[in-house]
């Protein structure tokens, strides 16, 4: 199965269509190609115009939603990308994400968490979704964002 | 106009002048050049020896109190990349910036926040100044300071 | 001294060993290598399986404790560049560190807790310890975790 059709079966299994605009706030791009890099804006869990999952991890939001959050932060990711370089099977490797999550301040699981998006880079991915990452725990996102995730992808000439 | 001319001109419009030594804490350096790309460190706003915007976004500083201390950070930063490329012309994009944003619980307007660094930079770059942006709500920054931004710009050879 | 023989220096300073496995949680790899470049996953101080510095700065970690946690951090970071590239000689510059410190509502000292990492760096690469950073106050940490430390580094082909 390609890339583009693994990514597809993850947005079925997320419920959410990934297909409209991506859209972004404030005076930013979404992302900046630099010859084989690609930095991306950091992407909060929204679907069209709703962010779908808000709330501190551990208080509004349990451990189940947070993830969720962060596949959605990284779907996002993958569809910016899709667009950028026509098709997935362009990616060469993803060289760093940063997972913040707004956490409760006793909540301490934000590596789990950021596995959400980890296993949705490694689904469609494959072998080039290995990744590097840091998962810290913030007091508060955009828009109440649950999580909020950025990325820097390598992608073929 | 110059990119030059119109940092001076968002300095002007600031009331700041970003002319003496950029003071930095701690054990390290402003910026690494390593080819085309310039990291930038972490910039609170700083002007000589005072921090000029501190507390929390939402609770000790307003929004229009952050988003002039995220102006305050921007300028540091084009300050900093003037004195290494002796013009801002040099300048071909800026890859990167992330904002963090001292944040009262309940605040959620980091984007707008963020907003204040990004009029700058293009403000000053115009076309070059189109960057991504990750913006996020932390719990405390050095100094109290309210706002600090870092930086990857891509300069010409 | 080689580096790798100051390396070990700082290791036998800190009382801790730093040639077992690396231990790392989640879905994700330790470090990606791109050219000339390695990005290194956010590390806590953890040796073994204990993460050796826990709680907030300023409240449960002094700074002292939390300049200890920075430090192993960055020892971490350190091990596994001289894993992937066989010896520390082979590390041309420090890019980037990205400082999180877990910090109590009024701790300002995120700059100082950093000096901890940033010391590391200089005492044990020398020149090519230089490097830009960012460090900021976070909510929480993975595991409870004092500091977390990221890195980008430049290799030699």
């Amino acid at each position: 199965m390609s890339r583009d059709a693994r990514f597809e079966e993850q947005a079925q299994a997320l419920g959410y269509r990934f297909d409209g605009e991506i859209k972004m706030g404030g005076n930013y791009v979404p992302l900046v190609r630099d010859g084989r890099h690609i930095y991306l804006s950091g992407q909060i869990p929204r679907v069209g115009d709703t962010v779908v999952v808000t709330g501190a991890a551990g208080a509004g939001a349990s451990l189940a939603d947070a993830q969720k959050a962060a596949k959605v932060c990284a779907m996002r990711a993958l569809a910016l990308l899709q667009r950028a370089v026509d098709s997935l099977d362009a990616v060469q490797s993803i060289l760093r994400i940063t997972v913040y999550v707004q956490s409760a301040p006793t909540f301490t699981q934000q590596s789990e968490v950021a596995d959400g998006a980890s296993e949705v880079l490694f689904a469609v991915l494959g072998d080039a979704g290995a990744h590097t990452r840091t998962s810290v725990g913030v007091l508060q996102l955009p828009k109440n964002a649950t999580v909020e995730v950025d990325l820097i992808a390598s992608v073929r000439a």
